[in-house]
């Protein structure tokens, strides 16, 4: 495999249809419906173009590769971060009151609350469950390690998800404190795929670091540029209608910025509701005032660091090329 | 420890400054506000009569010292099956709409929601990592086997969930249902505290499967009482308001069965509401119908069955009578 194209071709069928067979063997016939509910969620039967990127198992897989170990040893701790991924966002709708994913019904909206609410836990359970069959592959020692390094990554995940969930009641947000929630919700999960493939590798804690380094700012870079699209962003291409952050309040890097640097914006922003034609004006402010550079100067230093970790990685040429071409994919979406 | 007392008095306090030392341990910080989350729901700072009854942990605890280890050693564990219960309880509140826990607001009403929820991930989290620390006490191959046991019982948890939700909104429910969701939602955590005991103290998969019998037996008889109480209890002594179970149409065992064999009862039950008064004639029906009666004899089925697992368990001589004592205990609860 030279290429990302090669490595997905090659690597995302098998573990595909690994994922759908851990699902199906997970259920017996008594829970046939939470198991309907897993394939609606995870969108099995849905069309390849609906089924989301599924950046986090390829990244596992990949680093795995880049540690000199086969890439099917991982497939277990790959379906066991992708379920993670989908019992997050499960439970994400529910908090942000989210009723579409991927242009389909959220779970909760379909089955209820209970339900959804009730399948995220059972997505969770499954998530660690699937990382126990590691220990077909590797040694109980590595395997007892990946449980470690999960459960230590959803602790951060969770407080990040509390942090998020705080910001939404609170007036003011440091980009301090923007940044420890980003690195919990978004990018803990991502350093985990990358350092989970290294440990399967079997390389040593300093290199997993490493690894670990790299995933990390991929996903702070990716989430300071979901953010930048939340707000300029081709409405054409993200799916979101056009400042939709502005109009929702959410606390996002360009808002958060604002809020701070730019007085106009500021004032604007604690009225009680924002039509669509003033989030458009207020888009402008933030760029006349600077804001707009200031988020870009952020992600690009991010950037930055995640292709410098990727250089200190030790990892074969091709998967560390390929990695590159995943992580420009990743971070310059559209531009 | 020659009683339950003796075992009591030993080992909880120590348990309890355990469990307390490492929900602070757990978060740093910035995250204070969800560690006094935790200590809420967990009524660390509660007086002891309104902590609850900790009768997991104390499974566990004693479970290993009949198994011939010290119980200092199955510490994690009982840490890591008490968070399991309570994230249990914190998201059934959400999905119950519960919105009293031990005579306080549950998390989701003081919190919020979404807090709540997230505080119950939270927690889940925290117990697989308290069981990882098992690892300082025990080998890593009976740590791991400890992981996928939890994570089995969390799977079973999740479904007993799944169908008590289903339930609520289904005409009527086979015996053969009402046990399968008993067993997942009530026995199976129970069973898990008397097996992670086994397990812990180095007995073999069949010895293991004994302990495990007499929790699971204990927990669906433990199951069945409660129902009855929900009935015919003394409202005084069980919290609740006389025939609540009736008033909130909660698919308990003698509801269920009434459904089956009592047509006065059951027609009532579908009226658009039940007031206290024809709730208080609906409970005197189902025991002139006959179905008290049966559900005590089902009830005393299961209780055979947990003494009877119990005489078979390879145990210390103190340690079965103490267990027996907690049993009648938890079975016989007012008579």
């Amino acid at each position: 495999m030279n290429n990302l194209s090669e490595f997905e071709k090659t690597i995302m069928p098998i573990f595909l249809s690994e994922l759908e067979d851990y699902v199906d063997s997970y259920f017996t016939d008594s829970y046939k419906e939470l198991q309907t509910l897993f394939q609606y969620h995870l969108g099995i039967n849905d069309p390849p173009a609906q089924q989301g990127k599924h950046i986090r198992p390829l990244l596992t897989l990949m680093c795995c590769v880049g540690a000199g170990t086969e890439w099917q040893k991982s497939i277990p701790a790959a379906i066991s971060i992708e379920l993670i991924h989908h019992f997050s966002l499960i439970h994400d709708d529910i908090e942000d009151n989210g009723r579409l994913r991927r242009g389909k019904d959220s779970v909760w909206v379909k089955w209820g609350l209970s339900q959804g609410l009730n399948a995220g836990d059972a997505m969770f359970t499954a998530a660690f469950r699937a990382l126990i069959n590691l220990n077909q592959q590797v040694s109980t020692k590595i395997t007892l390690d990946a449980v470690q390094l999960l459960s230590d990554i959803c602790q951060r995940l969770t407080q990040g998800q509390y942090l998020d969930i705080d910001f939404e009641a609170r007036a003011f947000v440091s980009g301090d404190e923007y940044l420890e929630m980003v690195k919990g919700k978004t990018a803990a999960l991502i350093s985990c795929s990358t350092k989970m493939g290294a440990l399967i590798g079997g390389f040593s804690k300093n290199e997993q670091s490493k690894y670990e380094d790299f995933g990390e700012a991929l996903g702070i870079g990716f989430q300071i540029y979901d953010d930048w699209l939340g707000i300029w962003g081709d409405h054409e291409i993200t799916g979101k209608s056009i400042t939709s952050d502005i109009v929702d309040r959410k606390k996002t890097l360009p808002i958060i910025l604002g809020l701070k640097e730019s007085s106009r914006f500021a004032g604007k922003f604690v009225q009680s509701e924002i039509s669509q034609e003033q989030a458009i004006l207020m888009a402008k402010w933030l760029q006349q005032d600077g804001i707009e550079k200031s988020v870009i100067s952020t992600y690009r230093s991010w950037t930055d660091k995640a292709f410098l970790a990727l250089d200190k990685m030790d990892c074969g040429e091709n998967v560390k090329s390929s990695l590159k071409e995943l992580a420009n994919k990743l971070l310059i979406r559209e531009k």
